[in-house]
């Protein structure tokens, strides 16, 4: 059979995110571990510039919003009262044929029998509910007393805080708690490469406000999310806010939206923004006979707020900003001969290395020691990378593919060699164009910081 | 007893942690989780500075070192190679009276009997070896063939990415790989707030070099981080660094130094620079089979590189930098009294916020109008907080106790109805000094941002 062009086009992007240092396998040379994945050298920048950019729009840049950052161990208690002890399932079945386990709403109908999709196996078991939170044991006991899990969600660190956090920043209603964490959920079926891990991440803000003011605030925080994912170079025309409708809804949302983005595997879900109404801090002043009330000084009311929750997966972004990016087109190699070119078109802003600086050959010093020079002029501004190894268009191409969007070369004109007007002008090239302008050298941190700011 | 004033300052940073936000129980609404702590609001900002500072000055600013981001969740595989399944274990004793558990090396001995600190209790079980490591099961199964760990340090996800990141980047010995992130030691006896804590954050590098230049690359980088913590504000007579003596290093280290600071509650160890030689990859590669050897080009020859590491604890940084900041002073009231007032002298670069901007008062609009025009002039560079509540004096005391550096008043003068010439122009405090130097707007940004950069 054919593959898809999808799925060649995602095969083409995993083999880049290993080849090129974005994505390895966890624990790789002991055969890896199911669901786990490693950012390598250009995958944990990419991963930073998406989180440092999240924090600066939902907590810096408003009044509105403070951070935390809760532990991923937590007291047993909070899961028990936010009912994931009880109820965080996934239906599970056993292929008594080939033992595999599986999701049994993954599983396909054919001829009114529900079968496997892979080997067709029709003889399972029935299913039956697979908790998907990871055990362990605190203390120095392996027991009841002790058992504990890793969280599932970041959430629930917020609710539990939410008192406290009141209390020193002194916000009133309306206002947010944003944090950025880990989460861990035992998948049955890890797939889609990082797209459902079992180890992620999370960029989640819980907006905490009056019940009456719920629906607006939701839809509020989904016109603002869309808009984030347009501010890191997703087009809109790849993003759709799906309303859930009610049947698939938790039974306390009054409103959830799913933002998903068209991967080459199908469209699937980046982020979930939940109006979880006053559910889990009902659920956790209950449980904890602690107050959670927010006390309102103009009415002279207290009440559990509301909240609104955008959710995020940074994984999962990480994902569709390298899917969003990569592009294949048509360059000239040194000969003039043209070749196939890949390129990531990462917004600027999110590139992994901002500027490749290049001296134009390695072996005249003062093309090396001018570019060296240029480097410690921006580096106090960006992430610089310095390359001096191969014919220059090898060492665009390869900036090219990990998506840096400008290039600076050193050359004779820099030195003043052939007119003195151009002593101290570099060229300064666009990834996406490929054209080069000649640019004043110490006019490059102010152009440049422009342009990935 | 009378509590001594070391104590006595230590009760008082844990209760200012609390009451401002840097830090919280975590689960506290449900008695906490022992070792466990969540960052508030500031706690977060506080730290985040920290691990960037460590990420820009590790790896941003130098050709000879990328960054990584592996998996908290690894194959067990890797737990035996390293030798943690085995030896990761402290010796605990159980106390037959009162049924505590305790680290057997941290009984005292009175009348050549050991006994336990506290309760004099000297009936005591023998030690046995605790293993530290936290367990957990991976997929739909809990046996032996889905057992594994959290990571008790984050190194050992550096060394099985070692040939993956060694070709993906291109580098030459030496050259380091680092990492920030999570890892978790089920202590026995967590203690002295967040400084022995179960889940905790490690800044780690792992430099390799040629079997030759291992020592001179240990003392290089003992000075490069005795460095980064005076960078950071912490005065260089309270750090020490100790030559760890050859009984007490690990086996296979050549050579450790422990980068040690003054707590309220001792001398305690904030880094290890080891010199761990060609131990892990070596252990690696024998267990996976796959070779971990680094190629010379010019020598032509294939060996395994030794290893240098710097390994940081986030937390107990973050904790250092808050006991050195804290001291109180007098300064005078709003009526010319004098107080005391509590102030965190953090380093311009890692205070939380870096200039709270306040109206003289309230409820003049063009007063307030002016300060948040300021707001938005200034929050594209820095953390900015805004603050109109109470008398000016009092909003000062507030930045004072959590350590902003900089705060900036809008008075009538700013809006030209005193003296026009001082129209447009604020009055810019320092925290330390308290003095006011009156600025024009127009020049804060390059102002701030050069005194925290």
């Amino acid at each position: 059979m054919n593959k898809s062009p999808d799925a060649h086009r995602m095969e083409k992007i995993v083999s880049l995110c290993k080849r090129r240092g974005f994505i390895f396998q966890s624990s790789e040379i002991y055969g890896g571990l199911n669901g786990c994945w490693d950012y390598g050298p250009l995958g944990v920048e990419l991963k930073r510039n998406l989180k440092n950019y999240w924090w600066r729009v939902m907590v810096h840049e408003r009044d509105d919003v403070v951070g935390m950052d809760g532990s991923i161990l937590m007291n047993r208690a909070v899961w028990k009262a936010s009912g994931h002890e009880d109820t965080f399932t996934d239906p599970m079945v056993d292929c008594r044929s080939c033992k595999a386990r599986l999701r049994a709403d993954q599983l396909v109908e054919k001829n009114g029998i529900k079968q496997r999709p892979n080997c067709g196996g029709k003889d399972l078991t029935t299913p039956r509910a697979f908790n998907l939170m990871f055990k362990t044991f605190v203390g120095a006991t392996e027991d009841e007393s002790s058992l504990t899990y890793l969280r599932p969600e970041t959430a629930q660190a917020i609710f539990v805080q939410f008192k406290n956090i009141l209390e020193v920043s002194r916000k009133k209603l309306p206002f947010g708690i944003a944090q950025i964490g880990k989460a861990f959920r035992n998948e049955i079926n890890p797939r889609n490469f990082t797209f459902r891990s079992r180890e992620f991440e999370q960029m989640e803000l819980e907006y905490f406000c009056r019940a009456e003011e719920g629906m607006r605030w939701l839809d509020y925080w989904k016109e603002e999310r869309l808009k984030f994912y347009e501010n890191i170079g997703i087009a809109r025309d790849n993003l759709h806010a799906l309303t859930v409708p009610d049947e698939e809804r938790a039974f306390y949302s009054k409103g959830t939206y799913d933002i998903e983005y068209d991967f080459p595997f199908g469209r699937q879900e980046l982020e979930g923004v939940a109006y979880r109404t006053d559910y889990d801090l009902s659920q956790h002043q209950k449980a904890s006979g602690k107050s959670l009330e927010y006390f309102d000084e103009e009415t002279k009311q207290r009440f559990i707020p509301h909240v609104v929750e955008p959710s995020a997966g940074v994984d999962r972004t990480v994902l569709a900003l390298i899917c969003e990016a990569y592009s294949e087109d048509e360059a000239p190699d040194e000969k003039g001969k043209m070749e196939t070119r890949i390129v990531l078109r990462f917004h600027p802003r999110i590139a992994p290395i901002k500027c490749a600086v290049f001296p134009l050959l390695k072996n005249k010093e003062p093309l090396v020691a001018k570019a060296k020079e240029i480097v410690a002029l921006l580096r106090p501004h960006m992430y610089v990378f310095y390359d001096e190894v191969g014919a220059i268009g090898r060492r665009y191409r390869r900036q090219d593919e990990i998506g840096t969007p400008f290039g600076v070369t050193v050359d004779f004109e820099t030195l003043g060699e052939k007119d003195p007007a151009l002593r101290d002008t570099v060229t300064l090239r666009d990834r996406d164009s490929m054209k080069q302008e000649r640019v004043p050298v110490k006019d490059l941190p102010g152009i440049l910081v422009s342009r990935i700011s």
